[in-house]
């Protein structure tokens, strides 16, 4: 395993501990988070403000790693995001693609269904 | 360059050129296609019988890949999906995963947002 899936790992384990310290420490100042169908977020701050938002809207957070390709300085995963909101578990099937330079995330890609995400969190808030 | 990309690679270029005898010789009998945000197709004719519909749909096809990691048996490719339709082209932000065995694709699975997909396809038949 190299730097970059390393690094990658840590990050994923800091979002799950919602550790917004340590995931800064792994985020490159000039990081670019794309979340594929919405416009993509630049800089450190910017992503730990939406990591802040999503995080602190569900009261669990795990992400399954399904599988990991690392080649150099990328990863790509698929995984499971999940997040616990009130009474049920939002699931979330993500490709991911990660660039790492000197253990820090340069680029952060999802690939993913809006409308899966939409859904699943409107009947996880109805009545809430 | 292995087995595996040498397979996916081939097989993108056979969709591309709408060649679907190429494309079948390229898939598993038992092949497993998933797009990820709807329900998984299993086996080759059942494959062939989606790719036909959806090669047909556009005059022209392009896949372009812009990002891809073998390891092993598994490709993982980051891809720009276009499909020209009527006067204007459907471009769809795709991450792929496939896994290969002995030439043949096993596993060809598709994350990508259904609603940019759907969304565009309306415009472009929108009063044809």
């Amino acid at each position: 395993m190299g730097v970059a899936l390393d690094t990658v790992r840590a990050f994923i384990a800091a979002a799950e501990a919602k550790d917004l310290v340590r995931a800064a420490e792994l985020l490159h100042d000039d990081v670019r988070y794309e979340n594929v169908p919405v416009d993509p977020i630049v800089g450190r701050d910017a992503t730990l403000g939406m990591m802040e938002m999503f995080l602190s809207s569900a009261s669990a957070i795990e992400w399954q790693v399904l599988r990991e390709l690392e080649v150099g300085d990328v990863v790509m995963n698929e995984r499971l995001d999940r997040f616990r909101i009130n009474d049920g578990w939002l699931d979330l099937p993500v490709a991911g693609v990660f660039e790492v330079v000197d253990g820090r995330i340069t680029l952060w890609r999802d690939y993913f269904d809006m409308n899966t995400y939409m859904t699943r969190l409107a009947e996880l808030t109805a009545g809430s």
